[in-house]
């Protein structure tokens, strides 16, 4: 690698440069298969000589890509994350997504989700529910963060992900809205919904008042025990399996 | 601080003189507090003078306790958490929990659980749901890793953990056994079942075969995208809400 590869890599760590560039990275083996397999723009793979003679075939779906052999101390340097990897990606944003009310889908608003390791989990769990239309409010980690696209596993390619602050949300918004408080409604109670959003809170705070009390339904899920809330991501999976009626 | 007490807390980030010295630390202002308004049996409590003077009445609850006044620079150096922290906590492991099929109660068993973030949650979630005993197989992580206490949130505190191999839980147990599958009856199948154990296995391998032939229901998640599975906590959080009755 070239001094001047390592130094733009190393740049995309940073979410300023992520923007700048538009581009982000996509670290380690399992994450990289994933990215190749799909149809995203890769601009560059830099890899060990050994990755690259290993995963000849899914390389060769990406002829756009630059593709730069490197030394594992070399991965070393430019990776974001602690493991060492044999293979980090540069993948192109991909077009902004101008969220559009999904009709007779599913979609999830988060506000102001801090834990990286938490929003690739939701963008995950939402995948795995098929819902594909995902709002982040503007102070929500950033997608793009290499924490978030590991955790995704690959999710991040399959989800519509837009940027919403809550007013204008709101002033958007024309389907129900199931907004996770920790002092709602049962939603033993709740009667199989119709498609609308659930709207998830920041890990300590919650939602704002603002969503809240703007929101259709505001929904608990009952405890039993000593803990004072679950996870984010913990809630917004068993949310996402109730109302899409998976359990 | 003397060099010693800050030897002796540092040694306690690492597994092998937790178990040594049959203590473990606890990190930060918010799980400090947790800790200490619990009947813990807190070893030491090293924290600046502000948090000290601040926190007076949860720390006159431990007089077993010894008071440790620490400089900002000293507690960077002792804390295994990458946040800069205002308090450490040591605290003594509780007896060892001797399992025994628990009467009209549920239980969880974990089999190779890797990622303390994953276990801390899960303990969090299983408190939140009541449920009160956790047997965890020896290769899970050490439920008293400091990443493993952050995520948990205090629930620690509120679970009996043991240990247990397969073949001992299995030879032990008598009551049904859930396990958590990708291939396996839809759980919208399943009628309310009757007390017993839900077993969740490792991040990438789920439970061995062994497990899973001997539980009496293998049960499945169903998920309509393209997510290759959930996250572990993430379905044991619904698993959990879905078996006792929550949703």
């Amino acid at each position: 690698m070239t001094k001047a590869q390592i130094k733009f890599i190393q740049s995309l760590t940073r979410q300023k440069y992520r923007k700048e560039y538009n581009a982000y990275l996509v670290e380690g083996d399992k994450n990289a298969k994933e990215w190749l397999l799909s149809e995203g723009h890769i601009l560059q793979i830099a890899a060990t000589g050994a990755w690259l003679a290993e995963n000849d075939s899914v390389i060769k779906r990406h002829p756009e890509a630059e593709i730069i052999e490197t030394l594992p101390f070399e991965l070393e340097k430019i990776t974001a994350l602690q493991t060492a990897q044999s293979v980090v990606l540069v993948v192109q944003k991909p077009a902004a997504f101008a969220f559009q009310q999904p009709v007779g889908q599913w979609a999830l608003y988060l506000e102001k989700i801090q834990d990286p390791g938490n929003m690739g989990t939701i963008i995950r769990t939402a995948d795995w529910f098929g819902i594909r239309h995902i709002i982040c409010s503007p102070d929500c980690v950033e997608v793009y963060n290499p924490k978030v696209v590991q955790a995704s596993m690959g999710s991040l390619l399959r989800v519509n992900i837009a940027e919403m602050d809550v007013p204008s949300f709101l002033a958007k918004n024309q389907r129900p809205v199931y907004a996770a408080v920790l002092e709602g409604q049962d939603i033993r109670r709740l009667q199989q919904p119709e498609y609308g959003t659930i709207a998830m809170g920041n890990e300590s705070k919650g939602l704002s008042p603002e969503l809240v009390n703007a929101a259709t339904h505001q929904l608990m899920i009952p405890g039993f025990g000593g803990a004072e809330s679950l996870n984010v991501a913990v809630a917004t999976g068993i949310l996402c399996a109730k109302l899409t009626g998976s359990i």
